[in-house]
């Protein structure tokens, strides 16, 4: 009899259950579902007024997720729940909540129903700027040896941030709070009744080392004296690496998934994080980009070295064993979707249209029919600025090289040509640093749907693309962690890379360079560098003096 | 009585009579007038077939406006020939033709007919491109003094790369003509049966100087021994200056126009420099720009200087008694027009229709809500090269400062902003070389119908903007210079200031600079400097660089 492990992947306004067969990595069931509450970033369920920048979820969206998920994926496929030998789990991050002892979030209790820090910061609450820029500014100060590992940065999206604002705004509330605790760590905690926390979040959100642990003492207390405790006081809990095993649902659990009570289930993941094994990654200098609107790359290597502007490198961040590095880009499929949205005129609507042709697919016919280097064009990839290598949200987009002849698609082309331009800095920027990157693989929409973007990749960073073989990346990737937090022993695998192998999938396509393209876009990459550069590293600081400027000019 | 001047303003596809009254300036008539054969730009009207960058003209078209506007605007008006006093033309330059000593020229010569050197070559006539390159390489080696006077380069456009041409590529008519003439000055010609060339177009496009005269024979033989006496051979005229009459009318010439024998003729002119007495422009320091797809700057000194980049200085080149200073954008409501078609998205064209709206009314209806500054961007104007200052038709268009909050409307306007940086900046250069500008004039299509762009200009360069009082600005123009022509004794004037004071036009508005716009302005142009110079003089060559790149690419 096939043994079968779920994987419940949680994004930002749904959660997504995927039955996989443990032996095959074949896709039964999926189900999906909608988080009543979706984001919320203008009111509570009471009515009460949130502040700008703020982004705040419902943690019983979350535990909806498994009660409805779970059971339809069971009752789609008919598999018994005997057969379900492991569930894993991966999640937004850093977004995160203030329970109790016993894990009651704040929010679930009468009292503070109407408070805001009661709740969930999702990722994208970016309320907490202010509190991120004083504590670079005082890590750098104290000379803490940290901030080199994360790029020299600590975004406002990442938990101490959080937290800090939390302290000032709501004090009551960090006291009647025993644990801040990641979503993705509370789920598990929920399913198994035991709090663990996963090295990946602990590590790239919360500052957190293997060897190290976390600041001191004495760099808390500079932020606050009141945070001088903040580990012992609110974050008290063992650390495990990805692959193990968390616990076994709880006999509560059992009853809302319909799994059997003793499920194994995996420590929490992180939804980028979670996709190298889906496909295939085995091992160092293989790297994964997930391509959406935005792009994380995913590295593992043997060493941990410092990387400029890099998000985060964590011992067993990624898979156990290695030293997994995280870089991104802020904007990708965003720049071209933004083209289309105030760039494309009404002539080529037309023309898609009298021909019965979806716009983006039109506009790609055309960019296609173009040679590198046939546009002139070369474009800075920042419409939302740079995330990765300078590390610098107020950097803006430039194009150069229009004349009056300048079609539609050549500037189309040209802004998916930047993005490859800058993930090739980013391959660079690690190889400099003694990282090696060897491979390339992607995932996600821009990776499954679009192959003139991936032949433009294949030949800007010369070296072939393997495909993802799985529209359900995340998912498929933690119910690979749950087939090793099952074991052999219960039909799984006892390490994350024969799971990997078995249940990972590739498509057959992969995305040769072509020589005579890399030739050309090397000659463009060299633009690109020099323009990166004295935009990018203070030669003319035009960006940030014209976004002072608008600052002035819209008070 | 009251008495009148024909003004004919000669454009690139028609020519144009307007009847004025030479003590008001009223415009009694206009008659327009198609050139049968248009622009010749891929085959001779009995097929034979041009090559690339070719563009010629039939000079019978010449004569027939004459025929036609001329007793047009007689019959629109009712205004007897005995009280036309005088006629005034305005030309397209360097715009040439081969004719024999009679003035015949060789187009109309059976033998030639096929020959597309023996017809008009056109001011946009580009494929002489090699011989103005070799010319400039030549001067600059044998330090020819007057090359400063044109910015240090002679244009492809211009009277002796199309000779030059004309030798190589068709010595039998360079043997057969007796002379190489302007169009301006041909049409004279015909008209009063004397052949005199003009100071303007000898000047600002045959590098004649007052003091000088032409280039040495040591030049021109340097260029051809066959050249070495081009001047006395090819171009054996005496030169008058703006402002003189070169002679009456003939009673042929009566006959075809319906004047009268012994009309008072003004030497020949240009349709950009014809314009500035229009405006009422009475001596130096009063820079007029005529706006249109591109914009042409004419500016009156009172000494000669070396400006650098500037398209050139003529004694007597624009009114008599000064230094007439020409500068150039070559691309500024082409960049508008550029924009609305490649990047307006369907959206707009959509609400446009929807609220029953022109679409460039409803786009400067969002534009001008912006305050400037407010779109965080910055552009370089040069979609077609830069004309001035710079000099380079090589550079390439750049903008800068796009996030995903970027609208078309922003960018848009800060294509308008750039244009107005790049006058800015020849206006700077010219103070800078000794040359003052202390008031500002505007006409053309955009003067006349844009006035957010004329604000934005008006804040940009900080000098209050007056705007021509009339929409044939060359033919009002060329109709002042007939009365100065026909002088007092016959009803006319004796100065061309006395006419353009009483004949010229400005409109009541005046756009005033708003101090704060100014002071926005001011920090926005530093940043365009930076980049202008950054991109412009040497630091970073990357849209030669990619120019280069996309010329590969092409074969």
């Amino acid at each position: 009899m096939s043994k079968y492990t779920i994987g419940v992947d949680f994004g930002t306004l749904s959660g997504r259950a995927v039955l996989v067969n443990v032996e095959t990595g074949d896709e039964v069931a999926v189900s999906t579902y909608e988080y009543p509450h979706a984001v919320m970033d203008t009111t509570l369920p009471d009515g009460t007024r949130l502040g700008q920048d703020w982004a705040l979820e419902h943690p019983q969206d979350y535990l909806d997720v498994f009660a409805h998920t779970i059971p339809d994926v069971l009752k789609q496929s008919g598999i018994s729940p005997d057969d379900v030998i492991g569930l894993g789990t991966d999640f937004t991050a850093c977004t995160v909540l203030p329970v109790k002892a016993d894990g009651t979030p704040l929010c679930f209790m009468e009292q503070y129903k109407s408070n805001p820090h009661a709740y969930v910061k999702l990722w994208k609450h970016h309320a907490a700027q202010d509190k991120a820029n004083r504590l670079n500014e005082i890590a750098e100060k104290m000379g803490e040896d940290w901030l080199a590992r994360y790029g020299g940065k600590i975004s406002s999206e990442w938990m101490f941030p959080k937290l800090w604002q939390l302290l000032e705004e709501a004090p009551e509330i960090y006291e009647e709070m025993d644990y801040f605790v990641e979503a993705a760590d509370w789920v598990i905690w929920q399913l198994t009744g035991v709090q663990t926390r996963n090295s990946c979040t602990a590590g790239y959100k919360a500052i957190w080392h293997k060897q190290k642990g976390y600041p001191s003492k004495e760099f808390f207390g500079a932020l606050d004296p009141r945070l001088a405790n903040v580990v012992e006081d609110k974050l008290n809990c063992p650390i495990s690496p990805l692959g193990q095993k968390a616990g076994e649902l709880t006999e509560a659990a059992a009853k809302w998934t319909g799994l059997k009570p003793g499920t194994a289930v995996a420590v929490g993941n992180v939804d980028a994080h979670v996709c190298v094994p889906a496909v295939k990654i085995d091992g160092a200098a293989k790297m994964l980009a997930i391509m959406g609107t935005s792009t994380c790359h995913m590295l593992l290597g043997t060493e941990e070295h410092t990387v400029p502007g890099m998000c985060g490198v964590v011992e067993d961040g990624i898979l156990p064993g290695f030293f997994g590095y995280e870089a991104g880009q802020s904007c990708v499929g965003d720049h071209f979707a933004w083209f289309v949205d105030n760039c494309l005129p009404a002539s080529y609507y037309e023309e898609a249209k009298a021909q019965n042709m979806n716009i983006h697919r039109y506009l790609r016919e055309k960019a296609e029919k173009l040679a590198p280097g046939q546009s002139g064009l070369v474009a800075l990839d920042w419409w939302n600025g740079n995330r990765s290598v300078l590390v610098d949200v107020d950097l803006t987009g430039m194009i150069l090289g229009m004349t009056l002849q300048t079609k539609p698609e050549e500037i189309y082309r040209a802004l998916i040509e930047a993005t490859a331009y800058g993930t090739r800095k980013i391959i660079e920027t690690f190889r400099s640093s003694g990282v090696p990157v060897e491979e390339f693989y992607a995932a996600g929409g821009i990776a499954e749907k679009d192959p003139m973007t991936m032949q433009i990749y294949a030949d800007v960073i010369n070296m072939p693309i393997h495909i993802s073989g799985s529209s359900q990346g995340p998912a498929l990737g933690s119910a690979i962690f749950g087939a090793v937090a099952a074991g052999s022993a219960r039909g799984g695998y006892d390490h994350i890379f024969e799971a990997s192998h078995a249940m990972g999938k590739l498509k057959d396509v992969v995305y040769y360079p072509i020589p005579e393209n890399v030739a050309v876009y090397d000659q463009l990459y060299a633009e690109y560098s020099i323009l990166h550069d004295y935009f990018g590293r203070g030669a003319n600081d035009v960006m940030k003096r014209l976004k002072d400027i608008k600052k002035q000019a819209a008070q």
